[in-house]
This record gives structure tokens, C-alpha cells and sequence, in this order.
């Protein structure tokens, strides 16, 4: 039986996109072009950060909602950034920022906050929340540290970690969600569409 | 630079093989052909699950350390039970079986016990050792769960759910290690490689 709905993904990321695979979706992908930058400049103070994840996963969403191609789709926009003792991290972008703050992470806890929308085309029902995940990291040593960030993996994601990569070895564990610290909480997923009264099974491949 | 040592997997679980994938590394596959339910059943009482796994992980690692094919190799053997209320569940191999279990674990929180177990042909080592992570399941209608025992994926994993598969919509978080939900801890790998002296990042392709 083909999916009731379809599906499309507001975001870029790969690693999104491979977790909403694994459990059984059929996403389309349209990037919004939100820029995260511009909007993340408004507010960048900590306590702020669940709101800000949040308007941004809306951002992404409302923005493909208006193409052409998302019309009746149900669309799902991520946002996702790393806070650690009161600091907000999102993507490092460079070698040397990847380095300095996995360096400064390493044996530390901190927590993946990830803001999720969905625009449902159909009903016209917008519905959003955002999961706070707490990841804690194993010892690194220098070495170790600069062979993760010559792989290039952690530049382009928030905190400079890949839970679904070859960081997995060094984060000793979690407090709540993996999925959500991927990049997109599939139970929150789950929780969003029971709002909008569609049955989770019913978007399965 | 290729990887300073031959990895061998001793499992035909192809979701350990994936972990392992994701994280960096190239292991080639050896089945142990050790009949785990022969040797689970000389001990279930609940308080011997983190032995039993530990011991299951060893006979595989040390069955296929045996093999001319796994000359001169590191080779890691797993095994994984799933514990709720003083109860023990495997796979459970039936569809009858996977949804009884499924109805009953809903909204509850069990543990998921993963043995882990290294043998190193070259230096003549072996190291060993248990990992424990909670798994709290969210609601799931009849309905979900009979479309989720219909897909066929519970029947051959432990505790009958699958975090990297349709099941992570269900499991609301965990607390610990996710990938040692799936099958393998891949910082309890990293832990047993500084144990026999071999950096991680060593096996890395």
C-alpha cells in the first residue's frame, strides 16, 4: 500500500533525510533557502534557543510551503543548534572552529535542542514543538580530535558531532532521543501528526 | 590510509554491520554458528542477563577466533537481551509472539542488555564487557502495533523493536548508549580497543 500522504522533508541535510528512510517514510526534499545565519542573528542568547530552533524548523516549513510543488504535501521543517554551559553552537563551517570546540566538548555534557514544524497543506494546520536532548562525550586526545575533523564530518553540523557518524565512539551516551539529536525526533514526528489526526503508519512505504 | 588491522564482525546481525559502517570502519562478516538459544538456555533468571550476554558475546568471538579465515585478526562478538519487570525476551521469532510482547512493552520502560566481547589474534588477547541502556516506549494503538509486526522487523531482534527501523517512531528516549540498543556499543568498542592498546582511530577506513 502506497503512503496515504505525501511527505516532503524542508531541509538539506542528509542525515535527515537517511533517519525518516530507516524508519519507513518516502520523503520528497525541497531546501527552503531559509537563511539560518540571518535568522539566528536576531537572538543568539541561550535561554532563547529553544524558541529560536523552533522559528527557524517554521521558517524552513512556511518557506517550501509556499512552492509550487509542496501544494497538499505535508511538510516537515528541522532546525537544530548544540548549547553547552550556556553557549550556543551551531555549525562549526571551518577545520580550525571544529578542532577548538570539540577540544573544549570532550568528557562534557551538553544538550542537542532541535525545533521541529509541520505544515499541513491539506488541513491548513500548522503544528510545531521543540526536543532537548542531553549527549555526553567520552575523553578525546588531540590526535583523535584532529583525525575527526580531517574526515571532514563535523563542519557541517550543529556542534561539530555526528551521533549517526564516526563520532558515535566518543559520545558515551544519551538522555533522550537519538533521533532528535540526528537532526529530527521521529517520536516527536509521531506526536506532531497525532495533532493534525494523521496516523503515523499511514505515511509508511 | 588503510586500516592498521583486519576488523571481523561475528555476528550476521546486519544492523551491528551498519553501526559499524556508519562509524568509520570496514569490518568483513564471520557467522559463529553459536546456537544462542542452547546456551541462553542454561541461565534466565533476570539477574544473570549481563553474564549471559557477556558469555554469548565471548563463545561467538571465540568461536569464529578459531576459523583459518580469521588468522592474525581483531574480532568482536555481541549479544543482545531485552529486560522488562524481571523478565527476559530475545527474539521473538513469531509474529504472535512479537505482538503480544509489543502490546505488553508499551509506555513502559525496559533494558536493553548488550555483551560485548574482543579477542585480538595477534597479541593473543581477549576483553569483555556489559552495557545497560535504558529504552522508554511511547504509546502505540492495537493498530500500530499489528501494522508494525506486519512489516516483519521485530520478529528477529531482541526485545522485539527496532531503534533503526520503524520502531524509533514508538521508543519516546533512551538513556545511555543508542548504539548499544542496536546491537553494538560503538564507545564500548572504542573503551575494549584502549584496553588491548588499539587506538580507534587506528581501524577507521
Amino acid at each position: 500500500m502506497p503512503p496515504a500522504r505525501r511527505l516532503v522533508l524542508a531541509s538539506g541535510s542528509p542525515a535527515r533525510l537517511a533517519l525518516l528512510r530507516a524508519a519507513g517514510f518516502a520523503p520528497e526534499v525541497i531546501v527552503s533557502g531559509v537563511d539560518e545565519v540571518a535568522v539566528a542573528a536576531c537572538s543568539s542568547r541561550v535561554e532563547e534557543v529553544p524558541e529560536l530552533v523552533e522559528r527557524l524548523a517554521r521558517a524552513k516549513a512556511e518557506a517550501v510551503a509556499e512552492r509550487p510543488e509542496a501544494e497538499g504535501a505535508l511538510i516537515i521543517g528541522c532546525d537544530s543548534l548544540f548549547e553547552l554551559d550556556g553557549e550556543v553552537r551551531g555549525k562549526p563551517l571551518s577545520a580550525e572552529n571544529a578542532a577548538a570546540r570539540i577540544r573544549d566538548q570532550r568528557g562534557r555534557t551538553g544538550v542537542l535542542h532541535t525545533g521541529h514544524c509541520l505544515v499541513d497543506q491539506e488541513s491548513g494546520q500548522t503544528v510545531s514543538a521543540v526536543r532537548s536532548t542531553e549527549v555526553t562525550f567520552g575523553p578525546m586526545t588531540d590526535e583523535e580530535v584532529d583525525a575527526y575533523v580531517a574526515t571532514g564530518e563535523p563542519l557541517e553540523v550543529a556542534g561539530a558531532f555526528t551521533l549517526d557518524g564516526r563520532a558515535a565512539v566518543f559520545v558515551d551516551g544519551i538522555d533522550g532521543d537519538p533521533s532528535n539529536v540526528i537532526g529530527l525526533s521521529l517520536p516527536e514526528l509521531r506526536l506532531l501528526l497525532d495533532e493534525i489526526g494523521v496516523p503515523v503508519i499511514s505515511l509508511w512505504t
